[in-house]
């Protein structure tokens, strides 16, 4: 394939992870070292950064910082939900790109997000390709929701599953320590997918978790939810439930609207919250016991204390393919993950899919991987994230604390 | 002084905390290595262990399982929160407690806990002294608040401490990631002391923290907090807020009861939640910027993943001390600590103080600590903390989630 020189911009979108900043690190650190790429930048908040032409040099950084973003959480360059038009539709956004691609001679473009990130890849790409400006394309997996379509799993989602795991061990301890019935019910991020929820079995597998977990993929049914809660207090004295932020009853609605109603984002997307409360509420006036609502919100996603070292590793192993794939001549795709598990024994590597076939779809948990009453999890479904979580980070910390990336941020 | 022998029980009262299991550790190995301690029981749920009969064996537990205490957040004999009734009043249960002490011939009590605790403590001892049963009756302090009297910090306050200044470094990076102006109001522990609210400038320290902290110890008004956040949103773009859950305006009423009216517990105090959600929204009403609530929960309690050392450390000599200086012939006192910080060195010594003048006082944030516009805390206040949350814990980990301790709990 043809050798393509010039700059490289590299953009963060979304809803920030653990280890976002680890495929930055992994996708600057192959850009640096590229011959093929003149000049590295960073985009001030994702696409927003490149319209507005804030962009960051980042050969400026120094490389001891660069190296923090590896146990760094959220997003160092600034994150954003912007939506991009549909370029046969409406072309003003991507002229503004493309003149500013053509200001600082950007050949290579580098984004990293979810399902919205992937078709604002593929817009830019199929644009680019159209105004006939030679540029490479390449789609950076991240999402704590696992949700994404075509790779085996996410980059941030190992790390959230593991603080999930963790945390829900840790309550489960705390939860039980009286001798009076309670109910403790966590609310755990995911719209439409259940990774997330469903990895709270991490922790009831040490025997110490959750004893019921809801799923989006499964009909919620409040009736059966709370009979299933009675017999469980029954039985053992107390409930422990996980639940996802986006489980629906029968007629597709939000059981947290149940509680309030409330906005919707730029994409569409209902506002969640305030579910957790909600259903220890209802558990306490129907078993009469002692509740509480936890939700876990931000603290799962940016819990980087908490990172699995897998999951660092392969974020940053995503973002240097991005740059060397691209850099070799590929574009319009998106770095994927392909793993094996075979006889305990997990390998992952990467590939490349085409970003058409990623964007806009959400990986759902596939229904033989729910129980067959709708409340919890299978063995295979834990033994599908148990080689996510494993391995601790470095937790490089000063005076007790950790000692998190400070980018200098010179603007090119 | 004479020398007693006869066996002991160690019991676990009032919320618990990362290191509560530390304290029990140190107590039980000192007491299982003690000539004078002919066995060493522990109470199922603290003082109702004792009044219902139900004492574990601790000399038939596997030592390596014992020494994973250490790292095993919650009260791992369960505890309690039954307040025993004034003796001179209400003999009942102290005969029923006599009966017990008799039946094992127990002459040794250590109990677990914080004000409430301490309480009970005195009680046992002075009813144990009249009824002339000779039982050296110890208190070992615990509490994340802090608040208890006549000893420099509490064990537990210092890992709380450490996973709050952590949690909100974390929260920052993430809350401020997008371009659109935020709030954020992170709710911490706390009903009449803000020593944990406090805790969260160590994470501003770094420059990544909360902008504004609110202690109970300050008459909190709302019209001057919206102000406030609204000034903070002008300047910087965003407002990331830090509250005790225990503020209360001008009359005594807590905040949180604003938003929602709701019972009282055993000890008749309030319980309280919801504050973080309710401030988001009246700072999203009056400023019309996104925002979102965040409350710590138990996580700030139970997560043992973050402890400190030094808190560890510390827990498991009080423990030990409470042991050592009974045996030795102390009685009717709490273990307590004298520390100095002199040229930044940091040194913690035990000392015993009498019950009496620990039970049911609270030690509150020195107003002098507490920056004058009541929204923060000063150099004085973060020097204190500072030592308490130095150094990791081991975290032992199977499968990439924590191993707790698993004990057999042997009836006796």
């Amino acid at each position: 394939m043809s050798q393509l020189t010039g700059a490289c911009v590299f953009g963060q979108s979304g809803g920030p992870t653990s280890v976002i900043n680890a495929s930055f690190y992994g996708a600057v650190k192959a850009a640096l070292d590229s011959e093929s790429i003149t000049k590295v930048y960073g985009a001030a908040h994702g696409i927003q950064g490149i319209l507005n032409d804030v962009l960051y040099d980042m050969g400026q950084e120094d490389p001891k910082e660069l190296r923090r973003l590896l146990n760094t959480p959220s997003s160092a360059l600034g994150s954003c939900r912007y939506k991009l038009a549909d370029p046969d539709k409406d072309e003003k956004d991507f002229q503004r790109i493309l003149e500013i691609f053509k200001k600082y001679d950007i050949r290579y473009f580098f984004y990293n997000g979810g399902n919205d990130s992937m078709d604002t890849c593929e817009k830019v790409s199929r644009y680019m390709r159209r105004a006939g400006w030679e540029c490479r394309v390449m789609g950076i997996p991240k999402t704590i929701d696992n949700d994404l379509f075509g790779t085996d799993h996410c980059p941030g989602f190992g790390s959230a599953a593991k603080y999930i795991a963790t945390s829900c061990m840790e309550i489960a301890l705390d939860a039980a320590v009286y001798d009076y019935p309670t109910a403790t019910v966590v609310e755990i991020m995911g719209r439409h997918a259940g990774w997330l929820a469903g990895s709270a079995a991490l922790a009831s597998r040490f025997g110490s978790g959750p004893d019921l977990i809801y799923l989006p993929e499964q009909v919620f049914d409040l009736e059966a939810f709370l009979t299933r809660c009675e017999a469980v207090i029954r039985e053992k004295g107390n409930v422990f439930v996980a639940v996802s932020e986006g489980i629906q009853d029968k007629e597709g609605t939000f059981i947290s609207e149940y509680a309030s109603k409330s906005g919707t984002d730029a994409f569409g997307h209902t506002q969640l919250g305030g579910l957790a409360v909600y259903l220890a509420d209802q558990i306490k006036k129907c078993c009469g016991v002692k509740s509480r609502g936890i939700e876990l919100s931000l603290l799962q996603r940016c819990g980087a204390h908490l990172a699995s070292r897998t999951d660092i590793d392969e974020a940053m192993m995503a973002g240097m393919t991005a740059v060397n794939t691209a850099v070799a001549g590929e574009t319009g795709k998106m770095v994927a993950f392909d793993c094996s598990r075979r006889d305990g024994t997990y390998a992952c590597r990467t590939k490349l899919v085409p970003l058409q076939d990623v964007a806009n779809y959400e990986k759902k948990v596939p229904q033989e991987w729910i129980l067959p009453d709708g409340a919890g999890v299978t063995k295979e479904f834990v033994s599908y994230v148990l080689p996510l979580i494993q391995g601790d980070c470095e937790r490089e910390t000063k005076d007790g604390l950790p000692r998190f990336a400070k980018l200098k941020k010179i603007k090119a």
